[in-house]
C-alpha cells in the first residue's frame, strides 16, 4: 500500500498523476474485497463505483459541491477517500462506521441515506436551497440504473428536470438491479449503451435533462472528462455511465447478485467464491415459504409470488425463481407497484402472494390503504424480517406492526410456530373474503409438535394455550416463546399465569379478554416491534376502564443504529428475569 | 332529453349513429352540470371526457373488457353510460351514488378509486390475472395527465410496458392536473402535441410503449377510429388524448382550476360563475397559515410553501401563489418527492413548510421516516383536513395521527386555538432540531383571547386549563373543545374536572400524567383521529400498571363512506351527554 499511505486529504487526491490514481483505484479495491468479507457489505456496487468516485472527487469539491448517493451501497470508496480510510485499512476499526452515508460521520456525506430511490429528490432540496441563497455550488445525485424503476426517484427527475439551474444528475449504469432489472426503461438503458447515447429515443432527454454518455465508468480519464465539461452547468444534466458490477474481482463480476450484499467469508484466500460443503439446507422459514408456493403454483397456474427487487432477502434464489417461472415476477424497486398489482391481481381471480421486507414494506402505505384495503382484495403479504434488531438504522423491522394493523380491513396474522405458519399459509389460499398479511417469524423454526387446527377465517380468536390465574402473558409471534419462559419461571415462583398466543396482531379477542377480569390483576404484552402504535397499547386502551392493570413490553420508539440485540433487549427490558421482577412488583 | 332515454344498456349505446352519439354528449353534459352544480363534485375533468367514455364503451365491451379510471375524476360519463344515469337524471337520487368508481356500485367499475396514479398498476394486475387465467379481453387504464407525475404511475408504466400482451393505456392530455402540471414530462406533452404525436422524443415509447396520437380526443369519430385500432392489440399501447378540461361550459373552459372540483351553487342560471358579493373573506386557518408564510417569506428569501398539487385545498389560491412567487412550489402530483425535497431543503438551511392534506399525507410515510425523520431534518409539515369525516371513504382524514406519531423524531403539533397555532407557526419558523407536524384544526378559528406563551422547544408539555380531580380530560386539537364541554357538563354534576390541552400529540407529559395518579380515578382522551395506533392507547398503556382508569374516544378503525358527521359521531360516542353517561357509570 503506497499511494493510499500518501492521501490524506481530497487535495492530495487532486495532485495525483493519473497513474498514480489508477493504482490508488486497485489498493482501494483490495481494502474494500478484504473488510467485506470480514464484516459482510455490500461488495460488488462498491467495487464497480471506484474510479467514478475517484473522479467526482479529482474533478469536483466536496463538501462544497455536494454530493447524494442514492441507496448508498457504493459510498465505500467516497469513504476511504474523505477522511475514513483507517476504517478499511485497520480491521479493528472495522466496525466503528457504518455501511451509509451518515453526515454525523462526516461533512461529506449529505444524508443518511438506506433505501433507494430518494438521491434526486433530496439532491432537487439541496439545490433549492442553494439557490434561494443565493450560494453557488454544484449539486451532484448518484444514483444506479436499479434504483431508476423507483417512483420517488422518477418524481425527483420530473421536479428535476425544470430546476434550470446547477444539477447533475450521475446514473451509474452497470445493468443490474440487486437482482436483474425489470421493466421498459432498461430496454431504453440498452439502446442508449448500445447506440453509445445517441439514440434520439431518450428517457432522460424525454424528461427534459441534458444528456452525456460516457461508454467506460470504470475508465478514469474518461469519467474526468465528463465530469470537467458537465462541472458548474446550469442546467440539469444527466451523465449515463456504463460501470461493472463487481470489476475488478472475478468472482464479483461473474455472480453479480451473489456478490450484491455478501456474508463474512463467503470469498476463499483466493478471492473465489468459498465452496460450501454440499450438506442438505437446514430448514427455514424462508424455505418453508418457498416449498409451500412451490406446491401451490405445480397445482394452481393462478398462483403468483411477487417480491420488488429484493428476491434474494426472501430466500428467491434463482433457482428458485427458475421453478416458479411465470408465477414469480420480480417488479423491480417498485413498491407501491408492486401492491397495487397484486391487489387487482386477487381481485380478478388470482392467487398473489407478495414477499416483501418489513423495512421497504413502508414504502407502500397508501396502497396497502387504498389500493388494496379500501378494496378489499384477499392477496396475500408475508412480511419478512419483522423484528427488533438494530444492524442498520435504515432498516429496521419494527414498524410493520403500527402500520398494518391500524389500516382497516387488513387481518395481520403472527405465527409462533412452524405448523401455525403452515396453517395459515393453507388459509391465506382459501381466502377470497379479506386482505391477509402473515409476519414471517424472523428467527429459526420451532415445532409444536402437533399440526394446527384453527381456523383463520374465524377473525381475532386468540389461542390460550396455558390457563392460569393472577397473571396472563399474550406473547405475539416471535415473541409467544418468551412469554412460556416468563410464565415457567413465574411458576418456580408459585404462579400459574395464563399464556395466550393471539395469533392475529390486528385485532382483539374481546370475549377472551373480557373473561381474563374475572380472575386476573395484571396482563403482560410482549410484541416484537414498536410500541407506539403497536399490539399492547390496543390491549391497554382495552382494560383502561376496568381493574385489570397492563404491562406492555416492546422496542421504544427510536431509530437504534448498529446496537446489538442483546442490549436493545436490555434496554426494552425484553428479559424473562426483567419482566419477572416487574410482574412480581406489581402483583 | 330524447337519446338518453333510449339509453337503458351498452347494446343500446352500441345501436346509436355517429349523429345521436353527439346529441346523447351534450345530453350528458347538462346533466353533469346541474347535477354538480346542485350537490358539488368534479367538473371540469367530467366535460372534458364524455366523448372519450363514449367511444370507449362504443368500442369496447364493458364489463368482460376492463377500464380502471385514475383517480376517478373523471368517471361520470361512464356511470351515466353504465346503468347509473337515473343517479344524474332525478334530483332526488343525486346522492345516492359515490362520485368516484366502486364495483359495489356497478360490475362496470373495477375498484374502489379516489387517490391518483394508481390505474396503471391495478390495470396491470387484471391484465396478468387474465393471463394467468388464459383468459381473452382488453384491458385499458385510464390516466390524465396530472396523474403520470406520480411514482406509482410511473413503477405501474415501467412494469406494464414488458408484459407482453394486450395492454392500452388512455393518456388523457388536457394540459392540466388540478392546478398546472408540473415537471420535465410536461414540456414532452407538449411536443408531442405539436408535433401530432410525431416526434422522436417520446416518454412513452422510451418505456417501450406503441404509441398512437389524437389530436381531438373530444372527436367521436376520432377516438372511435383510435380505439377500433387499438383494440384487441397484444402489445402494451398507449393511446395519447389531447382533450378539453371543462369541454362544453365556457365558464368551466376558462377557469380550469376552479372548475375541477366545485361547491354547488358555482355556477348561476346562465351556467357563468356566480358573482359573489365581494365582502372581506371570513378568517380561516387556512388565511392565518397563508398570512403567516407571506410575512416570512416578504422577510427571508429562504422560507418556502410546498404542496403536492392540491394547492387549492390548502388555500393557496392562483393569487397568494402569485404572492409567493419562487418561494411556492408545487411539485405536482409527487407527494414522495416534496417531502424527501423538503427535508434536503430544511437540512440545507432553508425553511420549507410543505402543506398536504392528511389523506394525501400517507402516500409518502417511506419518505417521512426515512428522508425526514431519520435525517431530523427541521422541516415543517402543515396537514390539513386531519379529522374524523366521512365525505368519501377515500378522502379519510383520521390516519395521520398513527402515521406520524409512530415515527422517531417527528413532533407533531396539535393547536386547539388561532392563538396556540400562530405561536406554533412562529415557532417552527425557528425550529432548526427536529422534524415538525402541525395539525392544522379543520374547523373554524376558536380564539382564547389571549396571546399563547407556550415554549414549544420544551417536549411533550401538555398544558393543564383546569385544575380538577376525580376525572381528567385530554382534548387533543380540536377536541379540545369537546373536553371543554364535558367539563362543563361534569360541574353542572358537582364534579369538578381536570382539563388538559396536550398540545403535543407524539409524546406523552409522563411528569403530569404521574401526577394525576394522586387524586384523579379516571382519564378521558378526546382525539379526531382513529382510536387505533393513536394518541389515547399511549395514554392508556401509560397508565397501565396504575390504579388510574382510562377512556379513550375517537374513530375506529374503518373507513365509513359518505356518512353525515352527526351519524359518525353518535356511532362514536364523541357527544358530550354520552361521554358524560360513560364517565359518571365509572366513577
Amino acid at each position: 500500500m503506497q499511494i493510499i499511505d500518501k492521501l490524506n486529504s481530497l487535495e492530495d487526491l487532486k495532485g495525483f498523476t493519473c497513474e498514480e490514481l489508477e493504482i490508488l483505484a486497485g489498493e482501494m479495491r483490495s481494502l474494500i474485497i478484504k473488510k467485506v468479507n470480514t464484516i459482510g457489505g455490500h461488495l460488488a456496487p462498491n467495487l464497480g463505483f471506484v474510479e467514478p468516485t475517484i473522479a467526482l472527487h479529482k474533478v469536483f469539491n466536496s463538501p462544497v459541491d455536494k454530493f447524494v448517493f442514492d441507496v448508498s451501497h457504493q459510498c465505500y470508496p467516497h469513504k476511504i477517500l474523505t477522511g475514513r480510510k483507517e476504517y478499511y485499512l485497520n480491521p479493528e476499526k472495522y466496525l466503528e462506521i457504518s455501511g451509509y452515508t451518515n453526515p454525523e460521520e462526516s461533512p461529506h456525506d449529505t444524508f443518511v441515506i438506506g433505501h433507494t430511490s430518494t438521491s434526486v429528490s433530496l439532491a432537487c432540496g439541496i439545490a433549492k436551497a442553494r439557490d434561494l441563497k443565493g450560494e453557488n455550488f454544484n449539486v451532484v445525485a448518484i444514483i444506479g440504473d436499479g434504483s431508476l424503476s423507483g417512483g420517488e426517484a422518477y418524481e425527483g427527475l420530473n421536479n428535476a428536470a425544470v430546476l434550470g439551474t446547477n444539477f447533475i444528475v450521475i446514473v451509474n449504469d452497470n445493468e443490474m438491479s440487486i437482482a436483474e432489472n425489470q421493466g421498459g426503461l432498461y430496454e431504453n438503458l440498452r439502446l442508449l449503451r448500445e447506440t453509445e447515447g445517441k439514440a434520439e429515443l431518450n428517457f432522460f432527454k424525454s424528461l427534459g435533462f441534458e444528456y452525456y454518455y460516457v461508454s467506460d465508468g470504470n475508465n478514469l480519464s474518461q469519467m474526468i472528462e465528463a465530469l470537467e465539461k458537465v462541472k458548474d452547468t446550469n442546467c440539469p444534466t444527466v451523465v449515463h455511465i456504463k460501470t461493472q458490477k463487481g470489476k475488478g474481482l472475478k468472482a464479483a463480476e461473474n455472480n453479480k447478485e451473489l456478490c450484491h450484499w455478501i456474508v463474512p467469508n463467503l470469498l476463499d484466500e483466493n478471492n473465489e467464491i468459498a465452496q460450501v460443503q454440499n450438506t442438505s439446507c437446514p430448514e427455514t422459514y424462508t424455505t418453508i415459504t418457498n416449498d409451500f408456493l412451490l406446491k401451490k403454483i405445480n397445482q394452481d397456474k393462478t398462483v403468483l409470488a411477487i417480491n420488488p427487487a429484493t428476491p434474494g432477502a426472501v430466500g428467491l434464489t434463482p433457482d428458485i425463481r427458475e421453478k416458479f417461472g411465470v408465477n414469480f415476477v420480480d417488479t423491480g424497486i417498485a413498491e407501491e407497484h408492486a401492491v397495487a398489482y397484486a391487489s387487482a391481481i386477487a381481485k380478478n381471480g388470482g392467487n398473489p402472494y407478495l414477499l416483501i421486507i418489513s423495512s421497504f414494506l413502508q414504502r407502500t402505505y397508501d396502497q396497502l390503504s387504498q389500493d388494496l384495503a379500501l378494496n378489499n382484495s384477499p392477496m396475500t403479504i408475508l412480511v419478512n424480517w419483522g423484528a427488533i434488531q438494530a444492524n442498520d438504522m435504515t432498516h429496521l423491522g419494527c414498524f410493520d406492526i403500527p402500520i398494518i394493523s391500524n389500516i382497516p380491513n387488513i387481518v395481520y396474522l403472527a405465527p409462533a410456530t412452524k405448523e401455525e405458519y403452515l396453517k395459515m399459509l393453507e388459509f391465506s389460499y382459501t381466502n377470497k373474503k379479506f386482505p391477509l398479511a402473515i409476519r414471517v417469524p424472523f428467527m429459526n423454526p420451532v415445532t409444536s409438535g402437533k399440526s394446527d387446527d384453527t381456523d383463520y377465517s374465524i377473525l381475532n380468536k386468540f389461542k390460550v394455550t396455558q390457563k392460569g390465574s393472577d397473571v396472563a402473558l399474550i406473547g405475539v409471534g416471535s415473541f409467544y416463546h418468551l412469554a412460556l419462559d416468563v410464565a415457567n419461571a413465574l411458576k418456580a415462583e408459585g404462579i400459574n399465569a395464563t399464556v395466550i398466543n393471539p395469533l392475529f396482531i390486528s385485532g382483539l379477542d374481546e370475549e377472551l379478554l373480557n373473561s381474563l377480569k374475572e380472575n386476573h390483576k395484571l396482563v403482560v404484552t410482549l410484541e416484537d416491534g414498536v410500541l407506539d402504535g403497536g399490539f399492547g397499547q390496543k390491549v391497554a386502551s382495552f382494560f383502561g376502564n376496568s381493574d385489570v392493570k397492563v404491562l406492555n413490553y416492546g422496542a421504544e420508539k427510536e431509530f437504534p443504529d448498529r446496537v446489538p440485540l442483546a442490549k436493545l433487549y436490555e434496554k426494552y427490558r425484553l428479559k424473562q428475569e426483567m419482566i419477572l421482577s416487574d410482574i412480581k412488583e406489581i402483583l
